[in-house]
């Protein structure tokens, strides 16, 4: 027996309509090169109506997908809702990529037409020419002429205000994001309207994200990485103030954006908090300037300890959260739950946290054997739910289905995505990520974290950053090695050693450290142990 | 081209399976005859599945209707899940209905097995024998042997822990409630599994009704008032505790039950909050037992200004919320908006609200012009949206689609559910409602909301209660007649004519008044008009 109610589609239409009929007088703040470009969600409403009747005009079909290569700005935003909402699918590009991992990628998803900042010229116009795009419009946002082609202000301009959005299935997609693998070429996710609605509305619960009509959001977090965390939609579906970086995401910038609009809640991974801290303690950055900010879910990378009590002290909760580009991305949050003792809540809000609800965690050891919720049985993080993956773009497979290897169906009708993270669970439910599974460190039959040992040097004060690595060893198969990049020249090797050895098991005690200049990173600003894996693959530990 | 998400169904097992996994600990207290029972989601989640098991013993099948006519319990709670997750439908009875109207609902429904309070009997044994129900379970809440049939804690007893839930499709029936429509037979509204849980994700967004872990939250408002408006599953969603009333809802058993179960959230009618104002006044209830209490969602009649004010002493919170049995219910709110000035916060607050992301609201004039947001353009109320009903409930039509006349499609696809409430709505998108279509006093073209000049009234301090209704005039078409309870028998008809005069314009005040012992009432307990409108039909008005 069917239900009788209304089966309205949940699409992303649903969000700018809410934005212009109850919150028209809201605003969308970006930094500029000279200032700050002030717009109300009744003007973006107008030129988002514009800019889609422009894409129709050009020929975009439903399904077709339209491309940014884009800072946060208001520019980008219009585009996250013209593009989905007129049928077609957005796909922001990952302007941190290696030009010929960006033209692969430009060409697996097929873009017809891209949009890109001015300030990106340069490297688009090393992407374009090995590419089937049709099209590229020039955003200005550097008061520099257009470099030919389209202008985006000419298609506002000459776009219609009257666009009639068309209507939507709630399954069809609504925008991908290559997921920047450190094995193999970047995967497509496909997000449909329903899953992107569905993640919007959980930005929204009590408690967790939380965004509320109160709120003034930044997103630092780029919008080309997984959709700023969604916070975009999500903020103005709350009615939810905006403000956006702009291509000045460094600390004075950030503490002036959120002082001019008065920023409440900002996302961003945990290296650019550090710096805000760093800038602060140099005397860039007054406090004071930081103000009206009370929430920063943080996520990316695990937050470390010392990062979390200094903004404590600031006055400012860092809420801890996890996912990935597969999750849409918010998949966990660490809430302290009414029963966490207080001694308990720091480390409590330094796990990974709980899964939201409508999703589902589990853990799978190497037998493939589900894990109990116990806190010590470690295994493979998996995760079911409306707004993960269940499938890899791959437009050469049937459907388009591809890397199903990656995902797994189980007897009561789940389907996993398995994360390739490493994590156990408490009884509570808080989940930790314990390393990424190819990380860990295999030695004599036991697991050692990598990520732990790395979340305990860099609290040593004297550490900048830290990266632990597996080395092979003739008698426990692998041991762990440190790479370290010292804030402070004095500090010995023997001073690491004794300070390790004072906090973990002495099995777990990396056998050598080395000082490094830096550790590498990958596009997305994630520590790239490949490179130096390969680097010390002959490296001789010291025999102790 | 679709999206490559998980399709994962939206029911209501996500919330079972969610308490049962991240929320064991978490309670249900009900308060009982002679103290309080309390359980954890733990022991509930394992009595759910004996349930359901039971239930499938039964020979209940997907879609067959499962009745209840209880009052708020673990027991009831337990139904809420065990029902609809074994793919039945949860049918609950609205036991204050005549037995003649119930009997004409459980046979309109179809209900197959019903479950009931012993302390119920008396009404369910005139009720039963005119229904084709083959089973009848007792669940017992007077400590007095049940009166023949099935025990409910036999089934549990007997029934497996084990159950094996079944896969269910989203659109699927969940539950029924039929609306006691004030004219004609009550027509059934049935909820899918999809409608429900999406209104149950909308009572964790913050600043809203926001539950969230940290709440205990005690429905006053009978679970067989549409779902206790959806705060049972919402509560268990959100992880919060439960506290239930049993059939004791008297002001001194409810304050007990705040102090018993530290109650934070609690929603009722305005009618019971009176209640707790009296009983404070009268010295029957310390205030202080209520210390926990600080948000109550309130609805099902306008709230009054002397209500919430004196909610607002006690420092708890009245949000005043706008629903109906079709619209799940919660459907609007009224959380004061960032831009609402101080002074303005009251008359904000006494507003219907703001409606819930999702859904649409519109007004419509005689003439089925749309009206503008402009806080004096009246209109019947249409709203539209993922919990609002589709059709009404009826076995006799194709697709079981009946009371068609009440919905209307408009060109762009939206389908709105005509209410039958009169309201205006301003530009920040506040609803307030004016009055039921049918309550409208039409005086020379012009409206007089009945619903404001009691508002007024009631505010008097000499005015218990006050119904205003249209009397039949040779001039003006229709006058308004105020019928009045008085608190204080020294008030004088002229004072309360002056007293309206100083506060609406001369041509809305009230031709007469009328003073009455009791305005009579719905099963529901909202003021019943038409008795009003027959004992005063051929009533004269002075001449003025």
């Amino acid at each position: 027996m069917q239900g009788l109610m209304q089966h309205v589609p949940l699409t992303l239409q649903m969000i700018l309509e809410r934005a212009a009929t109850l919150y028209p007088a809201k605003t969308v703040t970006t930094k500029t090169g000279d200032g700050f470009h002030r717009e109300t969600y009744g003007e973006l409403a107008e030129r988002v109506a514009r800019v889609a009747s422009a894409l129709k005009e050009m020929g975009v079909k439903p399904g077709d997908r339209v491309a940014t290569a884009a800072w946060n700005s208001y520019r980008h935003l219009e585009l996250y809702l013209a593009v989905p909402c007129m049928g077609a699918v957005l796909h922001t590009l990952n302007i941190r990529l290696h030009p010929d991992q960006l033209g692969y990628i430009v060409n697996h998803a097929d873009d017809q037409i891209v949009f890109v900042d001015t300030s990106i010229a340069p490297l688009w116009e090393k992407v374009q020419p090995g590419t089937r795009v049709r099209e590229t419009v020039w955003m200005d946002d550097t008061g520099t002429p257009t470099p030919g082609g389209l202008d985006y202000e000419d298609l506002v301009a000459d776009g219609s205000p009257d666009f009639a959005w068309p209507g939507l299935d709630e399954d069809q997609a609504a925008a991908m994001c290559y997921s920047s693998g450190t094995t193999g070429d970047p995967k497509g996710v496909l997000y449909s309207h329903r899953s992107s609605l569905l993640h919007s509305l959980a930005s929204l619960f009590a408690g967790q994200v939380g965004l509320h009509e109160r709120d003034v959001c930044l997103p630092i977090v780029p919008q080309f990485h997984v959709n700023a965390w969604g916070t975009p939609y999500g903020a103005m579906l709350a009615g939810a103030s905006l403000a956006m970086t702009g291509r000045f995401m460094d600390p004075v910038s950030v503490s002036q954006l959120v002082q001019e609009a008065g920023v409440t809640i900002s996302a961003a991974v945990p290296t650019v908090w550090f710096g805000v801290l760093q800038a602060i303690k140099a005397g860039k950055v007054d406090p004071s300037t930081l103000a009206t900010l009370k929430r920063i879910p943080c996520g990316g990378a695990a937050v470390p300890e010392p990062l979390m009590r200094g903004f404590d002290e600031l006055g400012i909760t860092i809420v801890h959260a996890w996912g990935m580009t597969e999750t849409s991305p918010i998949a966990t949050i660490a809430s302290v739950r009414s029963s966490v003792e207080e001694e308990a809540e720091l480390e409590t809000r330094l796990t990974q946290g709980i899964v939201l609800p409508t999703l589902k965690l589990r853990i799978v050891n190497d037998a493939g054997d589900v894990q109990p919720w116990d806190g010590v049985s470690y295994g493979e993080l998996q995760i079911s739910g409306p707004w993960i993956a269940d499938a890899y773009y791959e437009p050469s497979e049937p459907g388009n289905r591809g890397g199903l290897d990656r995902f797994e169906d189980d007897e009561a009708g789940n389907r996993w995505l398995k994360t390739g993270d490493v994590a156990v669970i408490n009884p509570e439910g808080y989940m930790k990520i314990v390393d990424r599974t190819k990380d860990l460190v295999k030695s004599g039959g036991e697991w050692i974290s990598t990520v732990d040992l790395e979340n305990l040097l860099i609290s040593h004060p004297a550490i900048a950053e830290a990266a632990v690595i597996a080395v092979k060893h003739p008698k426990w198969d692998e041991r762990p090695l440190a790479c370290v990049v010292r804030s402070d020249e004095s500090v010995t090797k023997e001073d690491l050693l004794d300070f390790l050895a004072s906090k973990v098991a002495k099995w777990q005690v990396p056998d050598d450290i080395v000082f490094i200049e830096e550790v590498p990173k990958t596009s997305v600003g994630k520590f790239d142990k490949k490179v130096l894996r390969k680097r010390f693959a002959d490296y001789e530990l010291p025999t102790l």
